[in-house]
């Protein structure tokens, strides 16, 4: 089967907004095996959207637009596609009371009610998020044009909780994916370590980075879901075996919410003495809600006084090796262990730049100490090739960390540089 | 002049990336007051790509390309496009000079010389982050192919550098655009305020929303850039006198940025004690390069045993009102200013939920105190209407922290409660 996007917004013209729903709506097809061979935009314009609904339908057997489903007047998606269908509007009963339970006892403009319209013959999909619905219009006997809202809050979930199912009816199949989230392995290795794994077809395998981290969403097709899972799981195990201890989570948001998960059933604390990350690590950790029963204290110790006064840091020893130390950290994390009598304590000491670095100690240079009661964990993150950026450094940094933690508590072995 | 974008690229058809150029190749021709009506994205395939340079030169004069210029065998845009012109491709010799020089002693393959080969006739924009040159290819006498490379990190600075000034060329006409920034309006109240002014054509006046914050992008177009400027500063100071003290700054980044800048203008320090924020708070102070002239030490003491212990909040007065509340919020400053022996203390303590709430201190109830020697000032973030997310509470309460120190620092009123 072939499809083809239509975007409809003159924002998209003029910029104001970045076309991610036709990225969403890509990927969404892709797992369904469907092929997306070309995407059009237009601007909230009848006559350019009825010329690409016509040659988008001389190419292929599926279009989707997003966009233009509002109660103004500039939306004129529905409008335009009934035209070109052939088929008149009728009320949608179903999407009339929703939009009437939705505005409550607050009187309706004709403009509301107006999204209550369908093109005759339409399978309506419900907006959970807003008011306008999505639709699948038939035309030429077989085909359909399916119509989604623009903005991404109500086009995502209704593409995952009407779209898909409608896509496997009409394909014949069910989709499920899984995340394999990894930290410390970079993509060109990635993808050599699994070689044809990546070439499949069913399941796929795809591999994205973002913010220096590596994952890989891995998509079956079957005709239910229990197939797609026996389909899926082989290849799951099989990536495990491959990667190893470089993968931190299946179908996990990050690193700080493994880590916060494994802290809270340990019943275990944490406290963090940050330098370098100013306090990015602390804030990673307290982004994942239920936080507090692990953390308790955290110390950004940006100065070297403040590394003497709060966390004893000696004089002597920042005189003599320098802030940015295997050492110091060392005397950091054992110094927010003491102050906060937690069970863990990590020290982060670096220079992140873009000044400040030497040549013994580039930008980029960052050591990272686990302390528990008994034992010290030092890593040295040493600059290779280009310079990276302040923000890179930090958050490299405070994964690292983290990271460090995840080892820990799961008995792996210790990195003692990161790669 | 009508234009049209042509993004050219697999990944695009696949999801695998989201298709910022287009948005940014958009906006720069809105600039120069180009109308584009139709954007098209085909996968890396000649005869496709071919088609919709054949489409697009039917309805406009200018066609812009993304992507495809690359050394691999999929890299076919400049092929195509010379096929599409009918000239003949001929080395380029600086752009030959440039890649031996980018890759020194190494060795070169076909592939990589054949990046410096161009339609004849063309006019060449160098890559200065990347091997691939941009080019604007004339076609149909007064018609022009812009070929651009798909990496924003190389196609931005090209647009920046090379194609502007080529547009401004093309149309007679120089950019100049100034970003207004404001923190505490909401969008609507600003577009009521400004009115007419949204409505302008030479300045344009853009409003932008990002992460609860609002900015104004002022475009004005002439044939030089003094009279650029001489038409957006009158337009930029009447939205400065409309706007008043909401509007942190003019071409400025973010609030960390000015905040940093006025503190080190000042020769002034702050420290910051942070509950509810984890950490965030510091970390955009230390996002900025250089904050260590102006932030020693900051602590989060995310249970009341750390407020105890290291701010010394009394355990009686959190007994008794409870840790959100405005005077442990003030403890917390005037702790970390004593500990820190700082010029300024922030604290900040609040609910970010998802869980946590009752009634009379619900989800998104936050205080802020900011405390110098002689004086203290409080501002409560109390919700209304529909609950906030964890993500946007955290943001938004550290971006309240740091506007009540710009108005410190500037003599400006203080709010008691954000809007």
């Amino acid at each position: 089967m072939k499809a083809e996007i239509i975007s409809v917004g003159t924002e998209l013209l003029l910029g104001h907004t970045i076309n991610s729903d036709a990225a969403h709506i890509a990927r969404g097809l892709a797992e369904f095996g469907i092929d997306l061979t070309h995407t059009q935009v237009v601007g909230d314009n009848e006559q350019r959207l009825f010329e690409a609904l016509q040659l988008a339908a001389a190419r292929c057997d599926l279009i989707i637009t997003s966009g233009g489903l509002g109660p103004t007047k500039d939306d004129l998606t529905k409008e335009t596609v009934a035209k070109f269908a052939g088929l008149a509007l009728v009320n949608d009963q179903s999407t009339l009371e929703r939009i009437k339970k939705y505005f409550g006892s607050a009187p309706m403009t004709d403009n509301q009610l107006k999204q209550a319209l369908a093109p005759e013959g339409s399978v309506i999909f419900p907006n959970d998020y807003g008011t306008a619905p999505g639709m699948a219009v038939p035309f030429d006997q077989h085909k359909f044009v399916v119509l989604l809202p623009g903005p991404p809050k109500e086009l995502l979930p209704m593409w995952k909780n009407y779209v898909e199912p409608f896509l496997a009816k009409l394909t014949n199949a069910t989709i499920v994916s899984r995340i394999i989230r990894t930290f410390g392995i970079g993509e060109g290795d990635c993808a050599a370590r699994l070689g044809d794994l990546l070439d499949g077809i069913n399941p796929t395998v795809a591999p994205y980075a973002s913010e220096g981290e590596m994952f890989l969403k891995v998509t079956a097709k079957a005709k239910d879901s229990l197939q797609a899972h026996q389909l899926i799981e082989p290849i799951v195990v099989k990536i495990q075996q491959i990667l190893g201890d470089v993968i931190y989570g299946v179908d996990k948001e990050n690193l700080e919410q493994v880590v916060v998960e494994l802290l809270c059933q340990n019943k275990l604390k944490i406290s963090t003495a940050e330098s370098c990350t100013g306090g990015l690590l602390a804030k990673r950790i307290t982004d994942i809600p239920g936080a507090s029963a692990i953390f308790d204290l955290g110390v950004i110790s940006y100065a070297n006084c403040a590394k003497e006064k709060i966390l004893n840091v000696p004089e002597t020893l920042l005189n003599k090796v320098g802030a940015v130390s295997p050492e110091v950290a060392e005397k950091m994390a054992t110094g927010i262990l003491n102050l906060a009598g937690s069970d863990f304590g990590i020290g982060i000491t670096g220079i992140a730049g873009p000044d400040g670095g030497t040549p013994e100690k580039p930008v980029g240079l960052v050591y990272i100490a686990l302390a528990t009661k008994n034992n010290i964990n030092i890593l040295e993150m040493r600059p290779k090739g280009k310079q990276q950026t302040r923000s890179w450094i930090r958050r490299r940094a405070a994964s690292n960390a983290l990271d460090m933690l995840r080892r820990h508590l799961l008995g792996l072995p210790q990195k003692t540089n990161d790669i």
